[in-house]
């Protein structure tokens, strides 16, 4: 994006000298904006004006204007009549590095709230009962949740517990309180492990209207079944993340 | 989803008296299935027919019908006359456990091939040389690529690697070679850590049409940023990743 001083050599120089098409640009932009975004680099919340981005990143007021875009698209800016460019999105950071709540891990940003959508005792279809090490077609505590932070919607989540844990589920605050912290204290152990699975998928037309986000919107779609550290599996998941609500973090090895 | 016996319970019976609705159903199966599908848990990846299925998850047949048109719309599934309904997608998993170039992590599953858009030198933007610890307006290497897998591409990645190590990189087959790989070669030290964000996107017109995948396709999108062992940062990344090829799974733990 900036300027290309494009020097000779065999044969990747070939498609180096391919002309950038304005759009590639454009994307290599946003992209370093959107991290400014989300980490809170921009004083404020309001970015440079286009001229300044532009010198800044030594390209053309247009492919500013266009990265600018992708970014509104995004719902993470809006252009404000008087002041600017401005951050609208709130992306809040969920930790990969350790098996954490919602509430836990969001607790310096506000407090999850969460609408119980639907709690109750189902008969567990064979790969739920297999996952979760019950008898096939006995019973599991289903949970449905819309989970909030500020009043917005973050998730939707979809849960299923054994019965033997399940049933004293039902006397608990299932509105105040993750599932988790529920778990440990009903078991009076801590949870060990969790085996994840992260997806990006498009929400379906009902999934957007109860995220409250456009159809088709990117959803952050998380499979997590955790266990209890003896093992126990207790907690199967599925949970739809708001795309532009939530970023996950982590950080990873090279070495085992 | 299968049939509710609901318990005279407090506070959370009144939220499962609801009536459930049958999208919410739809969701609650796709869910089930969806894992099926992403885990070769269909012999010969065909579905049991509507009937089977619905008696199995004890759900209507309109009920798995319309899952089964989530999973279409997602693009994971397919109805074939004289068949059934067969699966489609080829959703790779990437680990989330330790740091794996893209050729690395999918060995088992074919040849990565890497179409080089760009390979250039560019004037590092602040926010970039701040990361790659280089001094702003130096040059940082800035290598584009297309990665396919069994010909359908499966992830565009923007890099951008210091010049000293860069102008090396020019020299070697970085169509046939994860950057990770020559990074380690060319250092003559492995990789230490990356700092990760994983985000759901919905992919612009033009990015979509790199990938070709349909405008607004969710899109996995990792920004990584990776150190040598000695802690030096050497590559920083922005990888959209088709969200219908690619699952990233991993284990969290509990306890830090």
């Amino acid at each position: 994006m900036p300027a290309e001083r494009i020097r000779e050599h065999a044969v990747p120089v070939a498609a180096a000298r391919r002309r950038r098409l304005r759009a590639d640009q454009a994307r290599q932009l946003a992209d370093l904006l959107r991290h400014q975004i989300r980490t809170a680099g921009f004083p404020g919340g309001v970015l440079p004006l286009e001229g300044a981005i532009g010198a800044d990143y030594r390209v053309s007021r247009n492919t500013v204007r266009q990265a600018l875009d992708l970014l509104r698209a995004e719902g993470l800016i809006e252009r404000q009549p008087g002041v600017g460019t401005v951050v609208v999105a709130e992306k809040y950071p969920h930790g990969l590095d350790r098996l954490q709540g919602l509430a836990e891990t969001l607790r310096e940003h506000g407090t999850v709230t969460n609408e119980v959508r639907t709690v109750c005792p189902v008969t567990a279809p064979g790969p739920v009962a297999r996952r979760l090490g019950v008898p096939e077609h006995s019973d599991v505590l289903y949970i449905e949740r819309l989970r909030r932070l500020g009043g917005l919607p973050l998730s939707l989540d979809l849960t299923y517990v054994p019965m033997d844990i399940g049933a004293r589920l039902l006397d608990c605050d299932l509105e105040h309180n993750d599932v988790f912290r529920l778990l440990e204290r009903l078991t009076g152990q801590p949870l060990g492990t969790a085996d994840i699975t992260l997806e990006a998928v498009n929400a379906d037309a009902h999934s957007a209207a109860v995220l409250q986000a456009p159809r088709g919107a990117a959803v952050l779609m998380l499979e997590r079944l955790t266990h209890l550290r003896d093992g126990r599996p207790v907690d199967l998941e599925f949970i739809r993340f708001r795309g532009d609500r939530i970023a996950m973090s982590g950080l990873l090895h090279r070495a085992c």
